[in-house]
């Protein structure tokens, strides 16, 4: 690594960190907050952590993943599932891309399954990023989560959708996520219509759901972006 | 029960045999054979074992289900994993409801996520039934599968869509699938557009898949329905 990649990371740890203690400011006393998962997540959490311990704040966190629930157990955060919970006030994480209209690409980190469940039961959805998440028009591949029974139909239909999908895979083994199932990675160049797309992956017999949060599912959704000029907030009108 | 409830009841299994005997008459030497689930498949496996025994077919059966697996061992049909086969040339499944343009309603026994799949990855697709499962509209609670992680937000999703959600049960507990998931019955009253409600239905989050087999995706579908005149085949042109 250069000096100057190394001085940018830096800078995006840097940027990570200021917008996620921004998020962690709004968290108000007995507050039901769904505990998003990955690195600005997980900043998060250590600043509503930082609250909890100095301020005394009354809090549940209701966490996405097994890693954010020991991020929550780490930094003194209690916990409850989500099935438990009367209703989630806040729900706050992270996102691998965000266009301009306001759609979200998730699930780089597997979890996207619980996020868009904990997001979607959420009063309010708050989304912390720094600028370079930002884009035009979602271009990545989306990840997607399939019953390990429906692998291979998954991969010929998401081919048919248009899509190149390839099996996520850690130290040489099928990637399993929280939920025991398989992730496919379906790369589908730039994707025109998010709502649709998002429709018909999920129509595909045996996948669970997919990376893709299309805006018009996530009407109560404020965006947090830390660039060089602070924290910027984005909402749809 | 009456000795005339007793009587129909007997006339609709002789039915429900007898299109299980002429579906088990479709299949061909060297075949990979979706086996589904339910009273009527059930039939064709033990009419399906009989031909292997009797007439030594060389096939593979592909098992939708515990039961269909269970099934198929007390029968002597072979068995493969979904994942493990080159391809599926035909799937034989009962349903609980056919409307009149070949949409079904699937799911009462609990294993209508694995039968889709089987049923989507089979080149022919051949459903069978007695013809007190036709009707006009499907009008029956759909039945959706649903993480545990995601139960109340399903209910509260659904409910939102327009549908009377219950949660299954069985011997004083929750129903627990094959996968490992939760089934709401939801009901809709009348379902207008098959497509739309099962794309709407598969867009909650956490929702694994759910009981309507909408039409347009299923073209390679054949509906044999037994009735007082034999066997009536239907398909859509």
């Amino acid at each position: 690594m250069s000096a100057k990649t190394a001085k940018a990371e830096d800078d995006v740890a840097g940027l990570k960190k200021e917008v996620a203690k921004a998020a962690a400011e709004l968290i108000e006393n007995d507050s039901v907050v769904g505990l998003g998962s990955g690195s600005t997540a997980n900043y998060f959490i250590e600043f509503l952590g930082e609250r909890v311990r100095k301020e005394k704040l009354g809090i549940v966190g209701v966490p996405t993943s097994r890693a954010s629930e020991e991020a929550a157990k780490r930094f003194g955060i209690m916990l409850c599932a989500l099935d438990e919970c009367e209703r989630v006030d806040i729900a706050v994480d992270g996102a691998d891309l965000i266009d301009a209209k306001l759609n979200l690409l998730k699930g780089y980190g597997g979890a996207h399954v619980r996020e868009k469940i904990v997001a979607a039961a959420a009063k309010r959805f708050v989304v912390i990023a720094d600028y370079t998440k930002r884009c035009r028009a979602i271009s990545l591949p989306v990840p997607v989560e399939v019953l390990p029974f429906g692998l291979r139909l998954a991969e010929k239909k998401l081919a048919e959708l248009g899509g190149k999908p390839a099996l996520r895979m850690k130290e040489g083994r099928a990637f399993v996520s929280d939920n025991g199932n398989f992730i496919l990675d379906a790369d589908f160049g730039e994707i025109k219509s998010v709502k649709k797309m998002e429709e018909k992956i999920n129509s595909i017999p045996g996948v669970i759901d997919n990376g893709l949060f299309p805006f018009e599912d996530f009407s109560q959704l404020e965006v947090y972006i830390a660039g060089k000029d602070g924290v910027e907030r984005l909402r749809r009108r």
